[in-house]
């Protein structure tokens, strides 16, 4: 997508694969700065720290990161030190450990000479791929902005949480997807961007995002979303998923939840954009299931913003005294939703439906 | 309540009733700065900066407040001066065009030399009313969180949003007045606090008084209420409220409506703190009948907090081009309350119930 009117990907290599550059999301939205990577203990560094965040970029980034590590030891022992360097930073992101066994088994078969180079190669085609992916999302979400702008007869109102934007992804995104297919489609829209404490992920990338791509937005507080619904001011929600179960239950940024149930709650359509990856198909139940990182307390005491001067400032909200608990994702429930927007068209949140789009998945 | 081992109320008159002592709540809680207040003017200001705020020390402030106005112009021009001031200080608070006529009733049959000292007792009057009336809401919500306490024997976990606490009241506090009335009856408790954006007020307010107090507490995001709920880790939720419908409907806090949700899809009970005062008899529908402050959208984009060497200061958090919706409250329906604990008891939220709890209010 477009930064300050030229193009960008999210991440891209050094041609000689000496090094890869990404945009520090830690910066954004105050400062755009381009950092360059050149060991796997920098990628794993980056994914860790959140300067690359969200499922799909987080598997990218692991999957160069692991040609880094190649470039400076293609032994086995090299590959598999790299493999759990880059596998133990975000436990919950099902991309990262997707994207690594993808890479070790085509890796590991050549002989180490070879490593290197075809890491590169393999890594390239997973952001290739992972491009193409978004765009078909895109272009399935679209045809529901369509349907709904059709059906109004006016500016189509969107809610998204998090950011699950191109910033998450190489490029499109993946909730943020079909937002841009309507704005190139000339769907008049609007967007209310979630601020997603405690990382404010929608507040200063969603929000950058959108003002970059010159589309109408408002920021609101995570507590906005109901009274709006409740009112008729969001025509649809779509948001991402950092996990999605075989039954369709949805993994998401905390809080994520509290919005479909207020969806439901109002009659508004509540789809989840969802790449094929995402899914997790030995999961049945997502609340019983999937683990839920306990992150840094001092996510929710404290908080980053530019000060008048216009200085990166760090504050703290509360009492010295006072602990903060700080679970990072929520498990959105398959009955909360309208439909997962994959890469193969919208499909319903059920078992069935899912493995008759994913046969080569579900039978796995 | 306690600051630092000594006990304060939230407001207190000078012997001689020139000027009014407040605690300046948007200090809190970085620093304890206690403020006089001379004027109307002046408590009009500090109730629409929200140095006092809640909505029965709002309704005491501008009892007090009227009595400043008279002191300087006990006329009848000087009466309607100062009320109308007052009055338009924060539209969505039922209390405070309720404590304003109930002193316009009570003076304006005076002698213009009488009311400035009638106006003073009145208002002290309605304070020590207020603190009788959070007592009592207390000893009934010490009943749910004992039975709570008996039913679980271990730690019983509340979860609040925003602060209905004694800062929000004279004393005692309405959603936090059944929390002291448990410590003090002994009864291991913790307490998740939403920060409650964006103002802040759990994060700010609520942690630091529970901190005074001495009672087990974690800040949790606003999104993160429902996750908490899914796991079994909240066995009550208690909430203030702005205004009660005739019918029970509540408007309290933004996002009090998305915990409400929670609270039902998960079987945890949600219970409404709610003085009688509180209770519009003339409302059938919140949805539909409330009007809903929209408040600054820097309320959105800024935070203020402290910086590491101590300095309070404020900081953007979203790009410079975005902008905000903030509205201030939001309304959770009847059908999603457990109960409204009343200084009359528990009143089920529904016509009936209150008009046989409130006779003398519901025939008005």
């Amino acid at each position: 997508m477009r930064v300050d009117g030229k193009h960008y990907r999210t991440i891209w290599p050094d041609p000689d694969g000496a090094a890869i550059s990404i945009i520090d999301q830690t910066r954004l939205p105050h400062e755009f700065i381009v950092v360059k990577l050149e060991t796997a203990a920098a990628a794993a560094a980056a994914i860790k720290d959140m300067k690359v965040r969200g499922a799909p970029l987080i598997g990218v980034t692991a999957a160069y990161g692991l040609a880094l590590g190649l470039r400076q030891d293609p032994s086995d022992a090299g590959l598999d030190a790299a493999m759990s360097l880059l596998k133990a930073t975000r436990p919950t992101a099902v991309n990262l450990s997707w994207a690594l066994a993808d890479m070790g088994d085509h890796l590991r078969p050549l002989p180490p000479p070879a490593r290197f180079e075809a890491a590169l190669a393999r890594a390239a085609a997973l952001a290739d791929a992972d491009v193409a992916l978004c765009a078909a999302i895109g272009d399935h979400g679209l045809a529901l902005i369509r349907a709904a702008a059709g059906k109004k007869r006016g500016t189509v109102n969107i809610l998204t949480h998090c950011n699950a934007g191109w910033l998450a992804a190489v490029d499109w995104g993946t909730a943020t997807a079909p937002i841009y297919k309507a704005q190139q489609a000339g769907i008049p829209l609007h967007v209310f961007v979630d601020e997603t404490r405690p990382r404010n992920q929608g507040a200063s990338l969603t929000a950058w995002e959108l003002v970059q791509q010159g589309i109408s937005h408002q920021v609101i507080v995570d507590n906005a979303g109901g009274h709006l619904m409740q009112h008729g001011g969001i025509d649809l929600v779509i948001v991402g998923t950092d996990r999605t179960t075989a039954t369709g239950d949805v993994c998401n940024k905390i809080g994520t939840y509290l919005k479909a149930l207020a969806a439901k709650d109002n009659d508004v359509p509540f789809y989840v954009a969802a790449p094929s990856p995402s899914i997790d198909f030995s999961l049945a139940d997502g609340v019983k299931e999937i683990p839920i990182e306990e992150r840094a307390a001092s996510e929710v005491t404290h908080m980053r913003g530019v000060t008048e001067d216009g200085r990166i400032a760090s504050v703290r909200l509360t009492p010295k005294a006072t602990p903060a608990a700080n679970p990072g994702f929520d498990v959105t429930p398959a009955r909360l939703v309208t439909g997962l927007i994959t890469e193969r068209g919208i499909i319903a949140p059920q078992r069935a439906a899912l493995a008759a789009a994913f046969p080569e998945r579900a039978a796995g």
